[in-house]
């Protein structure tokens, strides 16, 4: 298996130590290479390395320590708004503020986004990826001054790890989340199968001590994503998207 | 760079060769070591070779002479059901209705589906995206079954190269996707000088001739993804969704 992807895991201690330029050129430029849409790029990526800025956005990573810590932070953006700038002026009629083309914007950003961690990782770096630039998308819109027709989907922050790497993480079988030929769909047996390893695990078994719950399922659902986030945020980019110019049409 | 990265190109002719199943499954391993939301895995792949199902996609996929070709064809979902299976099994209330977690599923899915593609790369086959998957993802679900909370994002088609490897695909510039610190928009200068390499190509003046029409730009708003289809498909997949239960909270 390509090294990176077999060792890759989610690195939260950095060193100050910054990226040289001509390293982080090389890391996103392997972006680039990924894959896209028509090959008409409809994302962007924003590389914020000031710390005043990263002060600023630091809230709306729910200030995680990596987020503040990591001297290279990278939002990667759905952008009709340059793809749209280029046809208008050419005469020709942009027809992307609609969801399709949110899809295929925010899919082109995680593909990037995906060549950049593994290009980052091959060349000694450590990343993690922050869901959160969903949670406050339009307030980090804000901070980057994001035009309509650019939405942030994911962050990846970088930088040199501080000390040892962190144990890869576990995954469910890899008949889980495969299905042959056509979708099986789970029977409880599976299931229980399918889960069994992580809840017999040492780590289970503290996080269950930790939070007082009877199950790991629990502590999903009460404890890292309750419904009452799950709904404000949905509602609050669902409103931001359209906001942004993706539900015109 | 990583090798995979740098040569990565869509192939769209294929050998009728098989892919071994130890191949197949190290290939559908890389896609699993990805980052996912909360090591939820809220993604699925569904792995078709069957003759029969292939020339059943073929027409969601506007018969591409790739997609019937290739011997695998990997279907990327969203996936809530499996998870949400589970919540139920263990008395937690999943909450995962919502777009936030479409959005979080189809992530998982994307990144997961570019380390197949380069995992692929580097065992000697050759992969295409196909974004149809998207234009008729209800079909492309009732044929492979797909429950309630389960939507199609993508598909890679794969396969052993028929023939010499296309050349690879030129990209704009890297400061045309790159904006550091925060967004800086495109005056028509750097619109012009963005592009100006791509307008000024042997590949665009045959497109030219080929379509009768003045430039590029117009090319894709007039013959590869028009208004009307846009808008079409983007309300449909929208709907889609909903009916799949992603819009209940």
């Amino acid at each position: 298996m390509i090294k990176e992807i077999r060792e890759h895991r989610s690195v939260r201690k950095f060193k100050t130590t910054p990226v040289a330029a001509d390293v982080l050129d090389e890391i996103l430029l392997a972006g680039t290479r990924a894959s896209n849409t028509g090959n008409m790029q409809v994302y962007s990526m924003i590389v914020t390395t000031e710390r005043a800025l990263i002060d600023r956005l630091a809230p709306c990573h729910f200030n995680q320590p990596c987020a503040m810590q990591a001297p290279v932070q990278i939002t990667f953006c759905a952008d009709i708004n340059r793809f749209g700038c280029w046809c208008e002026q050419r005469d020709a009629m942009p027809a992307y503020d609609n969801f399709l083309w949110f899809m295929f914007a925010a899919g082109d950003a995680m593909l990037a986004s995906q060549n950049v961690a593994l290009e980052a990782e091959a060349h000694g770096l450590g990343i993690c990826y922050l869901g959160t630039a969903v949670y406050n998308a339009e307030r980090i819109a804000e901070i980057l001054g994001l035009p309509r027709g650019v939405v942030p989907v994911t962050t990846i922050v970088m930088g040199y790890p501080d000390g040892d790497l962190p144990p890869l993480t576990t995954r469910l079988p890899l008949e889980a989340v495969v299905h042959r030929e056509v979708y099986r769909d789970y029977s409880v047996t599976d299931i229980d199968r399918l889960w069994a390893e992580r809840e017999a695990s040492p780590e289970t078994a503290q996080l269950l001590a930790e939070n007082d719950l009877p199950n790991l399922a629990r502590i999903f659902t009460e404890r890292r994503y309750t419904a009452e986030a799950n709904i404000a945020v949905s509602r609050a980019y669902f409103e931001y998207i359209k906001k942004q110019g993706f539900f015109n049409q």
